[in-house]
């Protein structure tokens, strides 16, 4: 028994990769996305109200999260459990699971009138680029908040674990950047202060050797993060990291 | 461009048809529901870790709530509007949507372990009974919970605004039934005193003459909500519901 969707638009946001994803919607609270319709779904009286909400469900499909031959896995290894614990597909957040479907809570911060139909602009968000989108939903916090709900494996996360420091070089290529892309510099602040290395990874709070370089920092590895139309180039050694320059794609 | 996703299994609930369904999860704390997988996806692996949340969220089909030919409104009348009111569709959860897909956060009670896999045993429910399952997620309260947001024209109800009361023969066949159903007598209180008469509705609050009988109810309007296995026959006077009956099928 197959069930037939399509989508009723398509998402673009600062997220080009999986890499640098914040793993809960409004951790990066000033990363950007705009939801388009579809010419079909592309109606102002579609979301007549929604403007009224401050945040929104969106429900979409994992388009990058598809296994090979469509098998999905009964158990994953959720990186909030350090990637080395597995749980059930169903019991996790996982986006490799037997319907790609994700939700999340986004902020609704403007609702634009376009010849080509309304366009939603979002922040907070944190999701891949050029996402299918499948339906949005009020957020009720009458229904949606639950103020009993148990945590289970997955507290609060401790946000913001990292101090950031931008080079010189970096410093001027944000500056630069920040008419076209407004709150450049808190945007990848907010990406890198989450820490996006994987926390199974030996890279994280643990065997890097302060002394490889004088500042600290490790000089073999340098982590790179598609974002907007660049590459984000950082160091990082135990809680501190550096960003080293924008690199052209 | 079509999403093909496949159901992972069922829902059985105690609503066997829309009119009496809770308009949220949580409000009829008791509704019992069961989610049986399809043989595919029944696997135990595949929940392990989920009895750790209180909560979790079930994403499934709105299956009685395609339109013929397939179209879909770019409006709705939302019942919390009184029904006279129109917005737009992705600014309500009503089910009748470009994608019917419905998502509930709903208290967990028990996995159990069968022969033919694990059952979820469910309470709070408010979905119809058969309803198809894409896909369950845990709640997680430090991403779900949004202390922050804003209510939009949907703040929290006025719940259990009616009196329920019963009848004798009434009384006497919840008690019979109780073995069979635990909780008989709060759930059928917990369903009415929520009112599912629909707010555009006359009876709601307004215009019954209450002198029509004795005891204040209106003599000939008789409600009828298929619950478990029986009819539930009522009447309503003004915040007033009296039980009359459980009539077979």
């Amino acid at each position: 028994m197959a069930v037939h969707l399509d989508p009723i638009g398509v998402l673009h946001t600062c997220f080009k990769e999986k890499f640098g994803i914040p793993r809960q919607p409004n951790l990066a609270v000033e990363a950007p996305g705009r939801l388009d319709f579809f010419p079909e779904f592309a109606r102002p009286e579609a979301v007549r109200g929604l403007e009224q909400f401050s945040h929104i469900w969106l429900i979409f499909i994992f388009h990058k999260a598809v296994k090979k031959g469509g098998k999905w896995s009964a158990m994953v290894r959720p990186p909030r459990l350090g990637g080395n614990k597995k749980v059930g597909v169903f019991a996790s957040r996982s986006p490799f699971r037997p319907n790609p479907i994700g939700m999340s809570c986004i902020r609704l911060e403007a609702i634009e009138s376009t010849p080509k139909g309304p366009v939603l602009h979002l922040t907070g968000v944190d999701i891949l680029d050029q996402t299918p989108v499948l339906d949005i939903k009020p957020y009720l916090p009458y229904s949606d908040r639950l103020d009993t709900a148990r945590d289970g494996f997955a507290p609060a996360p401790d946000n913001k674990t990292c101090q950031v420091s931008f080079s010189d070089t970096a410093a001027t290529q944000i500056q630069e950047r920040e008419k076209a892309i407004p709150n450049l510099f808190s945007i990848i602040t907010q990406v890198l202060e989450n820490d996006p290395r994987p926390a199974y990874s030996n890279a994280r709070f643990s065997s890097i050797k302060e002394e490889t370089r004088t500042d600290g920092l490790n000089k073999d590895r340098v982590y790179g993060i598609r974002l907007f139309d660049f590459d984000l180039k950082w160091q990082a050694a135990g809680n501190k990291i550096r960003v080293l320059c924008l690199d052209p794609v």
